[in-house]
């Protein structure tokens, strides 16, 4: 700190350097009990008392309180009086290592049933149509609007487009119970291949947050997927919005390919 | 509709259905042209007018408005008065497929370059210790906290732990100027092997928004990464939150396992 500066200057600028200093600590200590919220790995979902939280991490009582604040603030964790911190949020891991649809990737964490919104033929914008690989644009392809539920709490909102010589098989079939990918493969007599995908972490718009009862701004995990039969053909394209508070995707890396 | 419902019933009803449509419709049209918008698909970063973009996708004037609102409230476009919509965001891609560090990455699109905000040895907090596999808690750990940018725009804040063999090499290391994953390479004499992670969407609190330069409760991308050598030791642990208007995860899942 420079020399000159005042006594004045400098008791305002420490008090902000502690304070920096305690956020920083306070995310630090948040991101490592983050994950033994997720893993379901306090007994009872019964966090450590704020002191014992103390004294096992080496720092002070404010800043647990900030970590648990930011937990809170994640609706990870609620504060009950005479009772302490207790986890009241779970996220379910969508595996990122294989292909699979969202029922297939949950089957140990409950039921997944699907609100049909919207199904019927229309005419295929062209990015769809290019990469679906139609004729042309204005071909028909089949769309479907679903918002998911995991035993009934909405998990995403997928919008998808399949052409439409699979997708009129798909105007019979049961939707509301089963994956897409389960019936494709049922369809076309084929497993699945590949899937090129993309995923961001967006602030949900207000009509997108109300269907799927988040707040408005709550960050929504967004997978676009195009989805390829074994012999290579395109066959599904979708625009899934997962809610950002109930998945999480794991996934092993390799460091050489 | 229930035959008993009222004309004055039926009005607001029906006004509310287009309403959802409209708002379903813009979503659409607003997937459909994000990715395009990311893929630096319109000549000049110009979108076509409004009227033309509703000939194209058959939708009204209203609901390309309604799109590119969202667009625009995702910071991806503006508008110029006299111009038109301009593409004004860019995300960046980072690769799901193949375990590499952000310099690595993103070296076709520009000079990454790291903030090293905290670099010193701390006790291991017990979960630390644990993923790491040191002999136990309280056991000394180089603990790194980095705000990471692209061409000088902040992308990431990371924060790391590496056991203290390793990581003493790392005090006098280039860490602005260079990848974690480079050194840790170099100086084990080994290369990296696997990588578990997990991502999430949340929102930013005050203190990280505040760091990444991004507004309160902008949706980040949360990526925990455990990094080990190909010998299978956990060398780096890391949390790391990436802006999400910045940075998408672009992979290729296979059916087959």
């Amino acid at each position: 700190m420079p020399a000159e500066r005042t006594r004045e200057h400098t008791a305002p600028v420490a008090a902000a350097r502690r304070r920096r200093l305690r956020a920083d600590r306070a995310r630090q200590l948040a991101d490592l009990l983050r994950r033994q919220v997720l893993l379901q790995g306090f007994p009872a979902g019964l966090l450590p008392h704020e002191d014992a939280l103390g004294a096992d991490y080496g720092v002070s009582r404010n800043t647990v309180r900030q970590a648990l604040d930011l937990l809170r603030a994640e609706q990870l964790v609620e504060r009950v009086p005479g009772v302490g911190t207790v986890v009241v949020g779970a996220k379910y891991p969508h595996g990122l290592d294989r292909l699979m649809g969202l029922a297939e990737t949950l089957h140990e964490h409950g039921r997944v049933t699907n609100e049909v919104r919207t199904m019927a033929p229309v005419p295929a914008p062209a990015p769809v149509a290019e990469r679906l690989r139609l004729e042309g644009p204005n071909t028909d392809v089949l769309y479907i609007e679903r918002l998911r539920r995991l035993d009934g709490l909405p998990l995403s909102l997928d919008l998808t487009y399949v052409p439409m010589d699979v997708g009129i098989e798909l105007l019979n079939a049961d939707l509301e119970n089963t994956d897409i990918f389960r019936l494709l493969e049922e369809i076309t007599g084929q497993p699945l291949g590949t899937a090129e995908i993309t995923l961001e972490a967006v602030n949900a718009d207000a009509h997108s947050a109300a269907v799927l009862q988040s707040p408005r701004g709550a960050a929504v995990l967004m997978l676009e997927r195009l989805t390829h039969l074994s012999d290579g053909r395109p066959v599904d394209l979708e625009f899934i919005r997962f809610r950002g508070d109930r998945i999480t995707m794991r996934g092993l890396l390799h460091r050489s390919v």
